[in-house]
């Protein structure tokens, strides 16, 4: 029997001062991981332990490579890495020449002798928010196995929530990191555009790709932060020392709108914590932020580029995708170049816009997700299927859109008792503040662990 | 009477050494300038005669505010200035409040105190290669008056030939700059994609477009260069010592097809001067210049986007632009978004596989015009311009789509007796290096004066 695996910055802490190796954290993390979950589309464990005894080796020999050294971190199925196939939630592996080799973010995880445990599921492509998978299956919720975990990077939260990795590399377009970490309780940071390489992950959009990661806490995130940022591994960001006088912008209007039950109470819940902390909440109307998602609900600025890589770059592929994901790409083709340059004129004037009329907020704050996780079944319904979808995204889409950087915490459980998310965005640069800030959150609200508490037991037999 | 107008170089120095003022500048611009030629679409001597006048006073006063001080310089009808209204081409003033302004580029002249002569006439939209313009007319090549001046950036071509100005700020997007530079016998620089800001410029293609200028040698240019690179004018690049071992790669295939009578001999005599004075001449295939001219044959990359300015932003100018510009924005309408996304992918990747092939080359070197200029007549026919404004286009084309930089010179007449232009192209970043070439170059050809001579005197009543 090994203990349960200590959160991010606890594990770095023991490793530096030796209380543990990365031997014992792998043996945790392999101890934790649940099939049942189904994280992950490719578990390795004796690759883990051949990394962490690396680690471990290079740390006895007086070697200091990062925070990383040694620390079980999962990837996304659609980052490259050297030993791994991808597939993309898709059902063959994409071409190994190119897939099968270490992009800049794993190169820098590799080089500090992270302990990688596998390859997370995700939705085909990354191109739904809820995390199903034809081919793979979706990974569950562990907070309510009949669940979805969120997506698209589904089996990264739930590797971080079950405890087989410290620290998950995902991607988010419109809220990939961001919705997932919000339905498993966890925290999540979505880059702001262009701040992180997305060479060697396997594209969606172009224009709104954007690398991010996923861990239990926002302690864990700065520390995940400054292992990866810039071209050496440096210290997390530090937290604010409290919130007096810290400005949150709240918008009103339609990202509270089809709210889950108990969803807006736990965010005003979360709220009204932070205004007592010292916070001052100026609430207001923000029509770039309306405008934002009127541009997500009308024109598919993703979809013509997933179908340009799938008819030029992947032959065969499209004949196999998740018929939910095909039904979007066909309409997709009917999309006009211009009517797709214009979006993107749009959303770059929008985004000009709103960055003018945020300056005197510290952080724009929303609901991550107004839909409480549905269930796994019930989104075999492709009407279902796409108002969940739709719904699932919305709020996290405004970051991308805006090219602005998120953070996502547990803000409290719904009404049907399942994690609930505080989003947290700022604009692309200023990160290493946004973390600060969701740090000193953090210590108002709880840790995940704190607040809410370990996800139930499982009701369902293994 | 007044002196004809000197080259840059020489003006400059002329200034600097207190041998001539900016008045007299400006005098022999306003001098030179011939109404027939039909260069500007707003010619405003008293304006130039003003900045002129301050240019003087501020000397006077001890004051070097950088090399284009008192300099008459003409600004293409699609930079926004603050005092002169922009057209683009078109018939209607584009809204003030954006388009008379001065943007990065102009505000540079302007702190430099330079001379601007008035807004020179385009093609409209800047959406095609020859000149035509069925508002404004098209401005008339001085070799001979029958004949197109190139365009898109025709008026700036013909300002500097007739001397009204010593340095035209042109665009580019498929050879725009390089077209009528090397039409009218003159200079012109490309600059590389993302080297200079397009702000303030009327957008055609936000992918494939790029400032430049037109002057009368390539030491004027590299001085126009020194003087609007960066955040301060700098000196001009010096010119290689000689063209010893200087790799000169020329590419077989397509860019000598379907030339004009002389063209090829034109230029072929230009590479044997060249050769002759030490430059090693690498004749290879060069699949990606191929691919680049395939993509620009089979992909309208710039009409979506130029639709998209006309359709969102610039409302009624789609119900007044030009029939021959017309015809090409409605078939641009049909191209899906996915394709169009498909051929930048195609282009991005063609120009890193170009980058790496070229690694060997100083330059890239191509005739930078197949075509002799047409006859003004000639180019109402439809099925005539569309055949000749491809041809036109194709080998400038090249560097757009391989985002690289470009310079034209002077190579000698074909037998039609018109100016042929030596194409220079090299990687975005190294235009300095390419103008010390350019410079090496034009040492052994002779300036446009040299080898051309001047356009003949006009054969028409005026």
């Amino acid at each position: 029997m090994t203990d349960p695996a200590p959160d991010l910055a606890t594990a770095v802490d023991a490793l530096a001062r030796r209380r543990t190796t990365a031997a014992d954290l792998a043996a945790q993390a392999i101890a934790a991981h649940d099939p049942e979950l189904n994280a992950y589309a490719a578990w390795t464990p004796e690759a883990t332990r051949s990394q962490a005894a690396a680690a471990d080796a290079a740390r006895a020999a007086g070697v200091d490579t990062g925070p990383l050294m040694g620390v079980p971190v999962s990837l996304k199925d659609i980052y490259a890495a050297a030993g791994w196939p991808t597939h993309a939630g898709s059902p063959k592996a994409l071409p190994a020449a190119r897939w099968e080799r270490d992009g800049p973010l794993v190169a820098k995880l590799r080089r500090q002798l992270a302990a990688i445990t596998g390859k997370t599921n995700t939705v085909e492509f990354a191109f739904s928010g809820l995390g199903t998978n034809p081919h793979w299956g979706a990974p569950r919720n562990p907070w309510d196995r009949s669940r979805v975990a969120g997506g698209s990077s589904s089996g990264a939260a739930v590797s971080v929530r079950e405890g087989s990795a410290l620290l998950a590399l995902g991607t988010d377009t419109a809220g990939s990191i961001r919705v997932p970490a919000a339905m498993t309780g966890l925290a999540g940071l979505k880059l702001g555009a262009g701040r992180w390489p997305t060479e060697g992950i396997v594209p969606l959009s172009h224009l709104l790709d954007t690398p991010g990661l996923i861990a239990r806490t926002a302690r864990d995130l700065a520390l995940g932060y400054g292992a990866l940022d810039g071209d050496a591994p440096t210290a997390a960001p530090a937290a604010l020392p409290d919130l007096t006088g810290v400005r949150l912008c709240v918008p009103t209007g339609v990202v509270w709108d089809d709210a889950s039950p108990g969803v807006t109470e736990a965010v005003e819940r979360a709220l009204s914590a932070l205004e007592a902390a010292g916070a001052r909440l100026l609430r207001r109307d923000v029509p770039e932020v309306e405008a934002a998602i009127e541009v997500f609900r009308t024109t598919n600025l993703a979809g013509p580029d997933l179908y340009r890589l799938l008819a030029t770059e992947l032959d065969g592929w499209l004949d196999t995708v998740d018929p939910s994901i095909r039904q979007r790409l066909d309409k997709a083709t009917e999309v006009p170049a211009w009517q797709w340059l214009a979006a993107r004129a749009r959303v770059a004037e929008v985004s000009r816009d709103a960055a003018q009329r945020l300056r005197d907020c510290d952080a724009l704050v929303t609901p991550t997700v107004a839909l409480s996780p549905p269930e796994v079944e019930a989104m075999q319904a492709p009407d279902r299927f796409a108002a969940a979808n739709g719904l699932a995204l919305r709020n996290t889409a405004v970051a991308n859109y805006l090219t602005m950087a998120g953070v996502t915490l547990p803000a409290g459980l719904d009404a049907a008792g399942l994690p609930v998310g505080l989003q947290l965005l700022g604009q692309p640069g200023t990160e290493a503040r946004l973390l600060a800030l969701a740090q000193a959150v953090e210590r108002v609200l709880g840790t995940a662990d704190d607040r809410l508490g370990a996800p139930p037991a499982p009701t369902r037999g293994r």
